[in-house]
């Protein structure tokens, strides 16, 4: 009969307010006397033992990870949190959340975290470029602050990350495509830089010179309805049999415009994207798109910082993760 | 020439380690003698002010707010994060998320929420039946932590809470495909119950009840793929002209197989879905929806949060915004 006595029975049982639990397990000093040993009774009986949590808060050491994140209103973000969440919850880790926005002065942020002395920190910012991330990576290391990057990628070594190989996953889509005998094969990209685009765009390149046809990218914003505008205009008078979005969005998004155009997907045009998201599943012709599996990095980004945080020694600081193509009608 | 100094241009100038200019700031005696003279003297010199977050370190009052999330992977949640985050910034209030699984034990994670210490508490998740939401109402008042409630309804006017009249908003979709002169409309829902859901049912219900129409309630799960399925045979013997979807994903689903098995859309059946997402605009044909303000639902929210922590004086504790009816192709 081991039931887990939780202390919100203590708190039933010796009548008091939890808050004055906790104060008798953190700060017994503040606690009236009589109270303090009708409390610490009741956790003897019950056999109540804190949580991992409640140890944390005794013993005046935080167990917080800061968790930076950019464009949090993206879905894959949310999906990612998710499997950040599961692991710090399983270690006992509580999460505190920042936010850059474009305005938002990343350095001064990276302080703000800094003063808040968190034991980690997981960043998901993907708009970093190499000199602020070389400014990033000196301002924790001088900290003691170990930290993971989460779906980011970073050609130092010495950065510990978690990502896929989007470079090996763009050069095998535009092989697949040219493989099935496409030549005007376009890369659809965004306006903004990021560094998991980056690659996409160089496997893509990669894949283009290799069989001596001419890498165009079309950059785009991210929102959907300039996105049709823009595709309409660019692509009027355009030959084009194949497309590759670095999002799912961006690919449906044109591949409506080329079948509303009388360019029909898959016939005249294939059409690919990345992420392999609802809206791949949802589009009429539906989507192939490369499968990233965003829960996973999440989860294994924050498996890999308890290491770090724990001075674990580790072979490689770098994770790779395994990506699929997942065949659909568009291509 | 106000220039906003930074914690790091202290470190910078005083040669130490932002760590030690916090250490200065909230524990001035764990600093040697010298170093914390040098660190002053460049607080003073350059007209260093420790912003919020420091000062709330310095006085040992937390400036904390827990975030409580169940599906962290719903692009609806991220979107959310986005408005809370940033008036969290705004008032330079931390984030803490704590994530709900289904099995996890809510009282025990509400528990383990207080032992956290936090000021004050967003509650996002949308599974918790009346009598365990009393429960939690209990435990915050107890221990004196106001909580707000984000795209939740609760009936129980003294639980504060920020959502747009879901039951309104379903009524005026079933209303307008009523006088379209559709009469077999039904509503598209999901297995699991949420308390915005069950109010879009109540105002379908209502006003096909005013119709003399009978109102019909198929439930499916919120799986892309399984919707299919599920549609496809259930539908199959069916006669139906409007459908509803509690989701714009359930309804571009529904959309989908409605194309597919003969019954056009809009032609012969009218579909609307709720939420305004991407799916509405990406979908063939594009998608009738009802608009809601996710962003500003997390940004009032942890404004009316603040207020709450601040022991303001409130004419009313649930905030209702405004939603609106996006007409595109399928109605």
């Amino acid at each position: 009969m081991s039931v887990k006595v939780t202390i919100y029975e203590v708190a039933l049982a010796a009548r008091v307010s939890l808050a004055t639990v906790s104060r008798v397990l953190n700060n017994p000093e503040k606690v009236k006397p009589d109270t303090r040993e009708r409390v610490l009774k009741v956790i003897k009986e019950l056999g109540y033992r804190p949580n991992a949590i409640a140890r944390g808060l005794a013993s005046r050491k935080t167990t917080t990870v800061g968790v930076l994140v950019s464009h949090i209103t993206r879905a894959s973000v949310a999906e990612m949190l998710g499997g950040i969440s599961d692991i710090a919850m399983k270690y006992s880790y509580s999460i505190k959340l920042f936010s850059a926005h474009e305005d938002v002065n990343i350095i001064e942020l990276i302080n703000d975290i800094v003063a808040e002395q968190v034991d980690g920190v997981l960043i998901l910012n993907d708009e970093l470029d190499a000199s602020r991330m070389k400014k990033v990576k000196e301002l924790f290391d001088e900290n003691e602050i170990p930290f993971v990057l989460a779906n980011v990628v970073n050609d130092d070594r010495s950065v510990p990350s978690v990502s896929i190989d989007y470079e090996k996953a763009g050069y095998e889509i535009t092989k697949l495509m040219i493989e099935m005998g496409k030549k005007d094969i376009y890369m659809l990209s965004t306006v903004r830089k990021y560094s998991v685009n980056d690659k996409k765009e160089l496997g893509y390149t990669k894949a283009m010179q290799e069989a001596n046809l001419m890498p165009r990218v079309f950059r785009t914003s991210g929102t959907t309805s300039v996105n049709r505008q823009h595709f309409a205009n660019f692509f009027a008078d355009k030959i084009i049999d194949g497309a590759i979005g670095v999002r799912d969005s961006i690919a449906v998004s044109f591949m409506n415009i080329a079948n509303e155009s009388g360019r029909s997907v898959p016939e005249m045009v294939s059409v690919a994207g990345f992420q392999n998201t609802k809206y791949a599943l949802l589009s009429r012709p539906t989507l192939t798109s490369i499968d990233i599996p965003v829960y996973d990095i999440g989860a294994v980004a924050m498996r890999l910082l308890t290491k770090l945080m724990n001075k674990e020694q580790l072979d490689s600081l770098q994770v790779v993760l395994p990506h699929y193509i997942v065949r659909r009608e568009s291509l």
